[in-house]
C-alpha cells in the first residue's frame, strides 16, 4: 500500500521537509550573510590601507589593521560552527539574535583596534561570552534529544523558553 | 490511527528524507572535496618550499607563497559558507557551478602570485563578482520563502531557471 | 484527501524529521564542541604568552606558538568542512570517531611544537592520513547515492559495516 501511495507522498513529504528546514534555518543564514558582509568590509579596508601606504606612520596602521583582521579571520570559523551547532540543536531565533550581538561585538573590536582609543582590547578572544551561551545550547540540545530518544520525555518546548529569555541577558554590558 | 501506522511510516519519511537530502547536497559535497584538495594542494606546494629554502631569492619566493596561500585561507570559511548557504536556499547547481569558477580563480590567483607575472593580482579579495552572485542567491531564497510562508505564492521554480540562466554569466571575463 | 490529512501529518511529517536530523548529527555536533573547545584553549595559550612576554627567549616562545596556533586554525575549516560531509553523507559514527582522533593528533602537534622536543612536527599539514580517511567517505556515499537513484542498488549497510572497521585502522601509528 505504501509502494502504491508513494508517489504523491513522496512529494508530498519533500515539500513540506523543505519548507520545515527553511523555516527552521533562514534567520541564521541571514545572520551568516550579515557576516560575510563584514568580512568583506574588513577585507576591503585593509586592502585601502595596503595600497595607500607610504610614510612610516601608516605602515603602523596597516600593521594593526592587518592584525585585528588577523584575529577576526582566525575565530571566524569557530564562531560559524557554533552558532549553526546551537540553530539547528536547539532553537534559531535565540541563536540568530546572539549572532548579531557577536558580530556587533567584532564591529567594536575592529574599529577599536583601528582607532587606538581606549576601546582597544588586545585580546585574541572576544565574543568569549557568547561563544560559551551557543555552546551551552547546543549541549542543551543535545541532552534534551538524548533524553527524548531514552527517557521518552520531551522538555524541549519549556527549554526554548528559558533560552529566549536567557538569550536577552547577553544585551548587559 | 497515526500512531499505528507510525512504524511503517517513520522508516519510511526517514528513508525518503534522507534520499531527498543527498539529492539536494551531493553537488556542493562535491565541490567541497574540489575544494579541499586545492587547499591540500596549496598547504603542499608551501610546505616544499618551506623546508628547501636557502638562498635569499628562495626566501622571498617562500614569502609571497606563504602570503597567497593565506590570502586564500582568510576567505575559505566565507567561501564555504556562502556556498552552502546559497545552495540550500535555492538551489544547487548554480551554486556548485559558481563554486568551480571561484575554485578555477583561486587557482588562477595562486599561481599567479607564484610566478610574478601579469596575471598576478595583488589584492586580498578575489572571486568578489562570484561571492556576490551566491550571496544573492540566498537573499533571493529566503525571499522567496517568506513570500511563500505569508503570502501563499510559490515562485521557485521560475527563480531557479533564471538562477540556471544567470550564472553562466559568471563565466565572462 | 492529502490535503485534508495535511494539518496533523505536517506536524508528525516535521517532529519525525528533526528527531531523525538530530539523531544522524548529534555526535558530529559534539566533536565541533570539542574542536571549539580546543581552539579556545589553544588562544588563550597563544594570549598568555603574549601577555606576558619580557625576555628574548619569551619571544621566540611566543612566536613559536602563534605559529603552531595559525597552523592549526588554517586547516580548521577544511577539517570541519569534510568531517560534516563524511558525516552526512555516509554514516556518523566513523566520522566522528576520525574527528576525535584528528583533534588528539593536533593536540600532540600543539604541545610539540611548545615544547621543541622529538614530538616537534614542522609540517603545515598533520593528520593527512584523517583528511584523506574523511574525504574517501564523503566519495564513497556520493556513489552510493548515484547508484541508488540511477541503478537501484543500495549498499549503504554494507558500506557502513565496512567503515566502521576500515575507522579502526586509524588507531594505528
Amino acid at each position: 500500500m505504501i509502494r502504491h501511495q508513494s508517489e504523491t507522498d513522496l512529494q508530498f513529504i519533500t515539500d513540506t521537509m523543505f519548507v520545515a528546514v527553511m523555516d527552521n534555518i533562514f534567520l541564521l543564514v541571514l545572520v551568516t550573510l550579515l557576516s560575510v558582509v563584514q568580512n568583506v568590509f574588513f577585507a576591503l579596508k585593509v586592502e585601502k590601507e595596503c595600497t595607500g601606504q607610504h610614510s612610516k606612520q601608516q605602515s603602523i596602521a596597516f600593521e594593526r589593521l592587518s592584525c585585528a583582521n588577523r584575529n577576526c579571520m582566525d575565530t571566524y570559523p569557530t564562531f560559524l560552527a557554533v552558532l549553526w551547532c546551537a540553530g539547528v540543536c536547539l532553537s534559531q531565533a535565540p541563536a540568530a539574535f546572539a549572532g548579531i550581538i557577536y558580530l556587533v561585538v567584532r564591529q567594536k573590536y575592529f574599529v577599536g583596534y583601528l582607532g587606538q582609543t581606549c576601546q582597544s582590547t588586545p585580546g585574541f578572544l572576544f565574543g568569549k561570552r557568547i561563544l560559551f551561551f551557543l555552546s551551552l545550547m547546543c549541549v542543551v540540545g543535545i541532552i534534551n534529544h538524548l533524553m527524548l530518544t531514552y527517557g521518552g520525555s520531551d522538555y524541549k518546548e519549556y527549554i526554548q523558553t528559558i533560552t529566549k529569555a536567557a538569550s536577552t541577558l547577553l544585551l548587559l554590558p
